[in-house]
């Protein structure tokens, strides 16, 4: 629980920075936060192949994979920054008119991504699918929320 | 020397999967190490900022860009694989003709992001910025050598 209350504390610090003190232009910013959810997305989807049955189940892959969604899960964030609201189609007004709800649900996929990792660990084929479920959960929550199409 | 070792045998690992194994399309792989090179490089430049007198030293924030950028640097190579070499205009027909080479750089670039980050943990701006010159010197080398302009 602390290494989690640990995770959480780090992503709410990335989250406050203002978005000017990390990035020079807007752009820069929604290039940032989608290339590091696509790098994230890449990783997570090779453990959903295996959770789902297209791909054997490779245990060191697994851990391998879910390390990187792991290592990636804090990072895209701070590119939801403000300046950033009208740059991208797919990202919704709520993100900046609920922040708070917004930055629960990155908080969650922190958390998540960690148990993912965790589970990875285990070596155990269904205690991977179970945390891939849970994580999948939610990204989707999220996606409901705050991506348009 | 045994955790340099490791990485190195981790960086080689991913390097000699085949790419079709990884991505589902040519076009992914090429979107992927082109994600993976961009977060990588705005960690980075951050450290540089520092490093160079433009940004104050901050020694967690160095520590966090270094641990980003240690993370990522085994991730973008294996984005260069079979039949993805048509696909952009920077990256350079050597990076498939001269194989051994690019993969002794991408090497170079994990081993120098692991003394990145060591030199970060040390809290002293001396030691990162001897470690960032160091590391930038990986990355000229090889843009010098692999990218067009």
């Amino acid at each position: 629980m602390k290494a989690l209350a640990t995770l959480t504390l780090a992503a709410a610090t990335v989250l406050a920075l203002p978005a000017h003190a990390q990035f020079a232009k807007p752009e820069d910013a929604v290039k940032y936060r989608q290339s590091a959810l696509s790098v994230m997305g890449t990783h997570f989807s090779r453990i959903g192949a295996m959770a789902n049955g297209r791909a054997p189940y490779d245990a060191k892959a697994a851990v391998e994979n879910a390390q990187v969604v792991n290592d990636l899960a804090r990072l895209p964030w701070a590119g939801f920054g403000p300046g950033t609201d009208k740059l991208s189609a797919k990202a919704k007004p709520e993100i900046w008119t609920e922040q708070a709800k917004f930055k629960d649900h990155s908080e969650k996929l922190v958390a998540e991504s960690a148990k993912l990792l965790a589970a990875a660990k285990t070596q155990n084929l269904d205690n991977l699918k179970a945390a891939f479920g849970a994580t999948a959960g939610t990204c989707k929550a999220c996606h409901d929320n705050f991506r348009s199409n």
